[in-house]
């Protein structure tokens, strides 16, 4: 805390200082070359805070030119943290900073990895992983699509540039909702498309009136963006005092508009929503662990390639993955991974299509065409095994008379002209004789 | 109409009593405690028409907090429509007003229901339904979902605050096409997503021009939403001489920037465009129906739980479910519920992408998918049931020819070098001495 | 050049003359009916800079009625280029401005087509088609689809009104990304969609300084669309010189913001994921052509009917269609045209979302699909050729080990309390007896 008020007083110094001696001969020096180089970063960074405070390129980026080329001096969020320390701390404190756990796979045995994704898991110059989280699905990546992918959201574990931007400090940039939306988007977390189109959203767009992102998860530029939100995304629960007490810091921001009688009841509404729809999670679950007991899954997990992390195991928790698989997995995988989010991110965001269409009944579906595939995998498997009884030689009567059946069933219903009916009854009475 | 001249005058009086008056005795009574209970919802109202126009909480609330407590006075559209008389009128007039009829499942046997429901079916302390069009998709949703799903859109059924919000009365809310999002979008009815990447979205976002929702549905602020929509979206049709009552004064609309006749033929394009897309449809259906007869559905609608309103049947018009149904209905539900719907919502709004891509295509596609899983469960039940005559024990000469035929096709298009082709066929041929 | 020059001082001097002289007689006789006919196109016309330079409905539309009611005297580019020469040869270049290339399909053996889509294909009065390119999916739909669908896009290759509108000159209009999003969008190439919420597309929302669709495709107002674009998006490849040209124009342009070699490794990951994705794409159409060697395709191309262009052939490329395929093919169809477009669209545009979860994680989970599927339909075959050896009546003793087996997996992970499993154990043991 008195660090803080350290750096907070020699902020202000820097302030202060800054226009009175203009620019210093250390900055000068980068930017003779980086003004031809670079020179939108440049730019962004003389319309910036930092340049009025006198906040130069090697107050970030350090002086040693060859190893910022060499990407080893990367500025990541303890760099920022020198000066924005309150912000640091918070943030660390969320799910934003919680480096491995929300996601980082360990790299270690793989080739070709950005040398700056050790510092994701390990403390500098140490093999002692931080965490014995690691995640299946980031293993299974190509180097490239590591980054384009996993990497480009989850570098907000280690870089504030990731809502900031590298060089600018405008906070109308962090301010507005889009800025969430690059991350908190698409099928596996829809939150920015489930605002959009809630109340508070579409009041937001009209007339500025309904609340952002930020405004009830980061309310009053808190950096801990986890603050109100009552369960861990894992499927792990808090303890009850813990849940008790974000929830009550949700329902804090939530009275500034609504009766917290009705807030409450909205969100315990969500609450019972995501313990019916987990049960149809675990319903599907059971019936592929049942199948793979009676060594049905095609292929089963001990004829695939292995899962990074557990080998030659059935993966049906947090670790499963989208490749690799069977079917009825893969069918799995929407459910619990998209479907069942999207129900919960609808619900907690008050948007009925979310909810209901996108999510709830998706999930309905998907146990459908789940069971379903258990059906199909389990006839295919007794037609192999010879178990299946097939029926002793059709008796030809028996026959006609179903046939007779589906004849007046197609006729009754229109799809079939009473002359055709009655000409195709002829036929198959005939054919008896 | 007189009633509604009278309720005119009196409201005029009272806007232009109340800035004289003040605040009454009553609304500073409530004040006292909602200020701190509920200072939003206060908020809202201070900076509202109705506060300007002396309208106080008493008004629409009523006097009786016990029951106001126990949720028993709710504000729903005929409070309002004491006032507002026109715009109720219309607004019953419309699709939006139609309570039971667009989708209201009877609850009456169903316990934990909100007691409010009731009034969606029944006039007050009567059992005698209002309608007898029910909805089997809602009775089989838990209650919770039943509110945070259905009844969240469907309220507008019943209450102007499912647009207006509760006790704001900005007119910017209800212009901004942003209002009727959270409803008209999603795979059932994505009017929000089709409007907003149409000619007439893009160009609304950009210059102003384009034409919102509002300028369209609710011309001049008419309630009546459905008044230019020729077809009820029902899949039924009104007669034709109100078809084109309703078509007539749509084109009045569309003749404001264009030609009537290109208006014209835009809008008959669709038409034509709904009737070969329900062709697709129904002969999805058919071929459902027709392994119905053959009891090939799986599992058959016997043995799996009923349907809330038609028990065993098998169900594939507009009460079609989502859930506890075979594989093959499922697909068909998506065809008819989601597709069909986004191939006309597309059409009308003259969004190429929704019409064809996300609404025709997919109707194909879901069509070949049908077919495939005809085919499938044919073969297994004829497998079951023996009636596959298994072919003769093969006559090796034969499958030779067969094998050199795929190898010598496998390397024609390059999958297998020519020494990898020779090695083979050499090792095939040997295989037959 | 000279033509272009002698253009533009017409209509320099068109622009002098035009206030001078007042609308001219042909115009006034147009306008005497036509504000009544189409009020809202000569109100466009009049708030455009055409009115303002003297441009009048003849100079478009020419002076015959009769073709003009008949629909002959289409207003395309080349009207639009008599005075806007530049702008007409660059969209020549550009995929915008291809014609034909790009998709339009042969109609001329077609009933009931639009007589102008004839110039789509030939040179006037000439029966030789301009180009060897057609599409297979344009010509399976109805005249209304190919209206409402491809043509709507389509038409942009050889109308400037597709973005620009039809009688508006208001450059405000196409200088908003909303402009392209009409067509750049949808699960063939979302475009609209990946910008949107990437960074770039972000920033442009909270502060304006993320760059627009047109900032990078159209830098300058050049209306060479494709300029910047490395590869042709059919799959194949220009020659490196023309792939390095178009590469580093793009990186000129990415350069004014960030530093030149971050953007060059970026780009360079989305080419290497363009491999990847494409390898995994090639590996579903092995699977595919093996299955079709085997016979095994459900229908096989011989029984379904025949490909507009190929008849019945096994068709992979790009000229798959989405309708009367198999399953198989149907899935392979989403995985090329959707899921790899969803990938390199996001990849080339920095949004994780598309580039990962709609598009290389849908990749993967196609692939899935395809193998399990090609899996189900040898199974099936092999059951019927009664080529499966259908085990050994079974042995008693082997399956109790297995149903003990079961049991005991479904106890040890809690499907099965103590006592439950117990008892199921004892009276398997006694059925043995």
């Amino acid at each position: 805390m008195r660090l803080r008020s350290l750096f907070s007083m020699l902020l202000l110094a820097l302030i202060l200082a800054a226009p009175a001696f203009g620019e210093s001969a250390e900055v000068v020096d980068c930017l003779s070359c980086h003004e031809k180089q670079t020179p939108g970063s440049v730019l962004q960074w003389r319309q910036s805070a930092h340049e009025a405070a006198g906040v130069g390129c090697g107050d970030c980026h350090g002086a040693d030119h060859q190893s910022i080329d060499a990407g080893e001096a990367y500025v990541d969020m303890e760099v920022c943290g020198q000066c924005h320390a309150g912000a640091l701390e918070r943030h660390k404190e969320s799910r934003h900073g919680m480096g491995l756990h929300s996601g980082w796979g360990c790299t270690r045995n793989l080739t070709g990895r950005d040398p700056r994704e050790c510092a994701f898991c390990h403390e500098e110059d140490s093999a002692a992983p931080l965490s014995t989280v690691e995640c299946g699905r980031f293993l299974k990546q190509s180097f490239e699509m590591g980054q384009a992918g996993c990497n480009r959201c989850h570098q907000v574990e280690r870089s504030c540039a990731a809502c900031h931007t590298n060089h600018g400090t405008d906070l109308a940039i962090v301010r507005d909702p889009a800025v969430c939306a690059t991350c908190h988007m698409g099928p596996d977390h829809p939150q920015w498309e489930a605002w959009s189109t809630s109340k508070h959203g579409t009041l937001n767009k009209s007339t500025g009136i309904g609340p952002t992102c930020q405004d009830c998860h980061m309310s009053g530029g808190d950096h801990n963006v986890s603050a109100g939100v009552a369960y861990p995304s894992s499927g792990l629960r808090y303890d009850e005092a813990e849940t008790q007490k974000r929830r009550d810091a949700m329902l804090d921001l939530c009275a500034g508009c609504h009766g917290r009688n009705f807030a409450t009841r909205e969100l315990l509404n969500t609450d019972t929503i995501r313990e019916q729809s987990t049960a149809l999670v675990e319903q599907a679950a059971e019936i592929i662990r049942e199948l793979a007991d009676e060594r049905l899954l095609a292929p089963m997990p001990a004829d695939r390639p292995g899962h990074p992390l557990r080998g030659q195991e059935l993966v049906l928790d947090q670790q499963i993955l989208f490749e690799d698989v069977s079917h009825i997995e893969r069918l799995y995988f929407k459910m619990k991974k998209y479907d069942l989010a999207k129900t919960l991110v609808g619900g907690y965001h008050q948007n009925p299509d979310y909810t209901h269409w996108y999510g709830n009944a998706e999930l309905k579906m998907d146990l459908v065409d789940i069971k379903s595939e258990a059906l199909r995998l389990r006839r295919l498997s007794a037609l192999e095994k010879g178990t299946v009884r097939t029926e002793p030689k059709p008796d030809p009567t028996q026959d006609l008379e179903r046939e007779l059946q589906r004849l007046k069933s197609r006729f009754e219903r229109g799809a079939l002209d009473e002359e055709a009916y009655r000409e195709q009854k002829t036929k198959l009475l005939e054919a008896l004789k």
